[in-house]
């Protein structure tokens, strides 16, 4: 079968297909377990050292282009990994770079699964980006978007699309909005989220990392890992489990700062921990105010989705794949 | 000031451009209120007779082809009614047209919007076939979205992108959730809701009407007078206080079909009543099961917004539109 997995460049996407091709199969459109033939990563770039794997390909295109974006979706695509996105503060930057790449490019997209052979299973990444403004103190799967950035507008549009594509027979979607991925490798942004995963990645990596938040703040986190492992889990449950709501809030883990320190002292040490200072900063702080900390996610936990163990399995985790020595 | 009224061929939109022509004024983009200098009534057809007036003017055109609206929407545009919008029955049966004319119009509608000299007041007709699924007894603003159809689907993402568009700055947009507008003048159509004013409408003008659903199944109505109301009491009332929330259930009455047949007996006689002849329709009869009755609109109410006072004034009034004697 045939895989196809945009933002294929991106951390997460990568990782991914990494999963795909070690998993070596998924289950068909038409419901069946079958061999992943062909896994397509489309993006606007790659990295520059890709697995060598006879089915792994990449495609490099502007998904807001249909043209080239055809040749990567074709009538044999039996599952789609939708993942492409300009990024929140991108998005913000550039109104009409966000809505042509987040809106038009998911449109574009759809259209083409529409005319794959069988109604390819959709998974839409989705972001808890999705709510603002006078929030409950712990949101759930009934909570009414409302997007303070046009990223979470985006994202809120394109889960009312997939919805409707999955009602008309087009496609077998799926959204799943993502809580903050932490820990994120690479380099800090300016991302008024990047203190999630740098509070934890510099001092890890052997530099001071400057927290701009209070380290009472909150932050609703899942790993990298169990994020690729909901994207498959996704893919893999029956259409009859999703019925006509397809938009979940993953399960994650509500962590104050002050006690990711604490755990990655657990982990790495107290030099390490103390690489960690606090420089407030009004503007983040003000941002971060305003996005949801606490969700109840029976739904996706009674559909078999997993939030992380705990903020230190997550350091962990992290450590072991960047292959850190604690 | 300069008005455009999208949909301006249709039976709300023809009767809030009457409504503007007798009122002459309204507040413009700059807060003061203005002498209505012109209104451009844009829509694919136009009935044959239009009010004359020197201030009145009329485009035909595809609000989805950027090139004719450009000639509409023009720098000096302060105010926008966007009623235009391809139905419900309609975005159903033909998937590409909906999605083509209802969110890639209205998109085409703010982007050119966004390119006025002054951010342009934005009036966007929702409706509340925003919701449907499992609904609580009584809606309101609170209540997330889940439409049932493809129509309903295209309203709500215009809904974030009037909201995202004025969280810019760009325009200064309040979409308004519409109730089932009760009567409609003309012929009965093929819409699932056709029953709500058929029901009073065939029978005051002399032919029976055959109801589809039980009598005692709600409508969530609001008269054509009243609708043309909200809207230019939306485009009145000033930014300040729609704050950052830009979508509003409308007020409405809750009316069983049962109690509209009564009013009607009371405004036009036993005689008139008794053209309603009672014909269950399975299909119709389960489509409405799942349209939303009862609304609390506290905030609409606390702006100001009305709903009618009772259904025999609903009557009354088309009665005297339409000259109707009784």
């Amino acid at each position: 079968m045939k895989v196809v997995i945009t933002g294929g460049g991106g951390m997460l996407g990568f990782k991914l297909a990494k999963a795909l091709l070690a998993r070596g199969k998924l289950t068909g459109a038409d419901g069946r377990e079958t061999a992943i033939s062909k896994i397509t990563l489309f993006d606007t770039a790659f990295p520059p050292s890709l697995p060598q794997d006879p089915r792994l390909e990449t495609v490099t295109g502007d998904i807001s282009a249909a043209g080239v974006l055809a040749k990567v979706v074709t009538p044999e695509t039996q599952s789609i990994f939708h993942l492409a996105s300009v990024v929140s503060a991108g998005a913000e930057a550039d109104f009409d770079l966000g809505w042509r790449v987040n809106l038009e490019g998911t449109r574009t997209l759809l259209e083409l699964a529409r005319k794959c052979a069988k109604p390819p299973r959709v998974m839409f990444t989705s972001s808890v980006a999705a709510f603002g403004g006078d929030l409950p103190e712990v949101l759930d799967d009934s909570t009414t978007p409302n997007p303070q950035t046009s990223y979470g507008a985006q994202k809120v549009c394109c889960e009312y699309l997939v919805t409707d594509y999955t009602r008309k027979g087009f496609i077998d979607g799926r959204s799943l909005r993502l809580p903050t991925i932490v820990v994120r490798p690479g380099k800090p942004n300016l991302a008024a989220s990047s203190f999630a995963s740098g509070v934890l990645r510099e001092p890890l990596n052997g530099v001071v990392s400057e927290c701009p938040v209070s380290l009472d703040t909150g932050v609703w986190l899942l790993s990298p890992g169990r994020c690729v492992e909901s994207f498959i889990h996704a893919h893999e449950t029956p259409s009859s489990l999703w019925g006509m709501s397809r938009v979940l809030n993953l399960p994650g883990i509500t962590v104050p700062v002050a006690e990711m320190i604490e755990a990655m002292r657990r982990v790495a040490g107290d030099a390490v921990a103390k690489r960690v200072v606090y420089k407030p900063d009004e503007r983040i702080q003000k941002i971060v105010a305003n996005w949801p900390v606490k969700f109840r996610t029976p739904r996706a936990l009674g559909m078999g989705f997993k939030a992380d163990a705990d903020v230190e399995s997550v350091i962990r985790a992290y450590v072991a794949d960047e292959g850190i020595k604690v």
